[in-house]
């Protein structure tokens, strides 16, 4: 239980610097290559700084596609979700009292549905694949590149479809701490998270087709 | 059999996002550092999900420069081959789909032949020539480094040749896309094709002339 | 003692880099990504060549947080300190002859106060955090990302908060720098320091709460 | 003898991507970020792939740092000067075949000498420090980084006072195929040639006085 919690404090100090990572560079002004750089790296570092704790998740459809892969006990998924949504409020909230006065204000971008559909489910399908197959198999046991990959699938997305087709979230703690923020309409933040989840899921499917233990 | 299907279903997964981030980045209007780096990434982090399953390669020239070097059954070239296109050409059918009404139409590029020819040769040559050494040695076996170092090739290739010289594609996969996205004249992505199939075996014959296995 | 020495020096060492690539890339005017990338990538490099000596901490916070968890002996926590300060201001001194004419002279930055500590100590806890959790436990050691996920905290706490609320500092050593420097008013360099050492000193706690050693 | 062949044909090739890339990146009308990043990749990519190899010089001042340090046997610092040189006028042949017609004729910089000396002294002792620390030591034996240190400290340098102060070179062989290609004028070329041979000397001297070999 103990062992426990230190994973679920280990996910919400990620899920944390992640989400304050997005609203500090998507609402103080900058933009460019510079956010998706900077989110990317937040995620690689909390994923190395923690993977060996709690894997280093800080995402439901990543913690979903665990758990359908066998990487995270079915009883674990709650909390941890919890746990991640609580970090991304958290820096939501921190965010608000710190950059009070600089927060430059922006309309929130209305996305095509079809588009932000295929692009969230797409990119999460890439995030949570990668995931399983660097981070969670025996075949690649002690690699020291898993949070490089986890970090710039982020990266690619962002680049590839986020700002343009979708908000580019790929994570459902993110997607709902982006609707707090104002950044999206609260519509299009529900069906984010269906692609997220939706995503995560088919991920676990193709790891499972792809995958083979080595004896 | 059932093993082989599942390198060449992770090689179709792979080529399918390396080729879709190349659509979103080199026709939603991102430019300079961006369409590089994304690319890049996008590479090296199939490279890293897949590289323990089918080797990564989702480049037909990586592929004929591992069969020449003895790191893939010849009689898996075709399939993998097959595999990798079929990626691509879906990824173009659901960028299509995906990014309707966002689509900025280019202008097709006219690229000089020589240095066309010369500019995709060269860093083909180089990329395979990264993946022997980092990827089917012994020398170098259980390193974490070798889809960083893939990856950032193309980087190197798409910011030193990529945009002036030649499209920088270093893959056929990649050149029949880009042609099928009216991004470069036909002919010139048959051009790119062979240029690219040379560089691969050139590559091969390098890697031989360096390379000695440690006792 | 000679080994404490040999400690003591690489310390000195890598400070100077860090706080040289500081100053060039501040004050010879580049600006955007290029200030946070070259600073990110100084500290990286240095951590890579010099944590198999003294751990690669080049800053004050670090080597709190690491006394603290048990990583540095008490006895070596000043002497670090010192020479982690005594390469900032070499590095300043040399930068002033080298640079030479090319300086362009900035004004101060003023930032707010609550942001400027908030920022401060978020990403210094940040810092010190993912430096505890991957270059001093048992459950991480012979990885070969300790030095990438350390130097790209620094990338994200850049982009994230320096430059918009405060220096992103996120030492110690490198605020007594930049205000050598004048980059900002001594006064915030005071304020800056103290949310440096109370990050550092939370991420011990952090840390603690967080990791068990496996059996 | 048929061994040093092969690694004199590495440091070639190896050389070769490097003055290609720089020739591509600097005179192709590229600039900010983009010429540092590629040039601090194409480094790197060829360390990962020639490392084991001819340990991955591409740079007269390593090797002579190697040699001081004892990584180098002296009889083969000559050849693998001549190679690194022979590597760099080849890719200036073939870069000026290939780019004919979308060369960026550019005025030669002329950087002030005390400036230009520091600054090429300084970090090629950087990049020769952290090549001794992290490729030629048995307590960081095995590791998957030295790649990724060594070509970003060339990105740290080329950030920091490429450009502003000096060619940043860091690198003999770089330095005359840079004059060769008139980017900077022949005198300068020589005393930046003459402190980068310095800066390799004092680093292997830093290196004899940090590292102690665990037992």
């Amino acid at each position: 239980m103990k062992e426990n919690l230190k994973k679920y404090l280990t996910e919400l100090i990620g899920a944390f610097f992640l989400v304050l990572t997005i609203a500090c560079t998507g609402l103080l002004g900058s933009d460019g290559v510079i956010a998706p750089l900077a989110i990317a790296s937040a995620l690689m570092i909390m994923v190395y700084a923690g993977g060996h704790i709690s894997g280093g998740h800080y995402n439901p459809a990543v913690s979903v596609a665990a758990a359908i892969r066998g990487a995270l006990p079915w009883k674990q998924l709650i909390p941890y979700i919890i746990a991640q949504i609580a970090g991304g409020a958290l820096a939501v909230a921190i965010f608000t009292i710190m950059a009070k006065g600089t927060i430059i204000v922006i309309e929130p971008s209305n996305f095509g549905l079809k588009g932000l559909l295929l692009a969230e489910f797409l990119f999460t399908f890439a995030l949570c694949y990668v995931v399983l197959q660097t981070a969670t198999t025996k075949n690649t046991a002690g690699n020291s590149y898993y949070g490089l990959a986890i970090g710039f699938t982020v990266l690619t997305g962002a680049f590839a479809v986020g700002g343009s087709l979708c908000a580019g979230a790929f994570n459902p703690a993110v997607a709902f701490s982006v609707g707090l923020l104002g950044i999206i309409p609260t519509g299009l933040v529900l069906y984010t998270i269906l692609a997220n989840i939706i995503g995560g899921i088919c991920a676990a499917i193709a790891f499972k087709m792809t995958y083979t233990e080595q004896e």
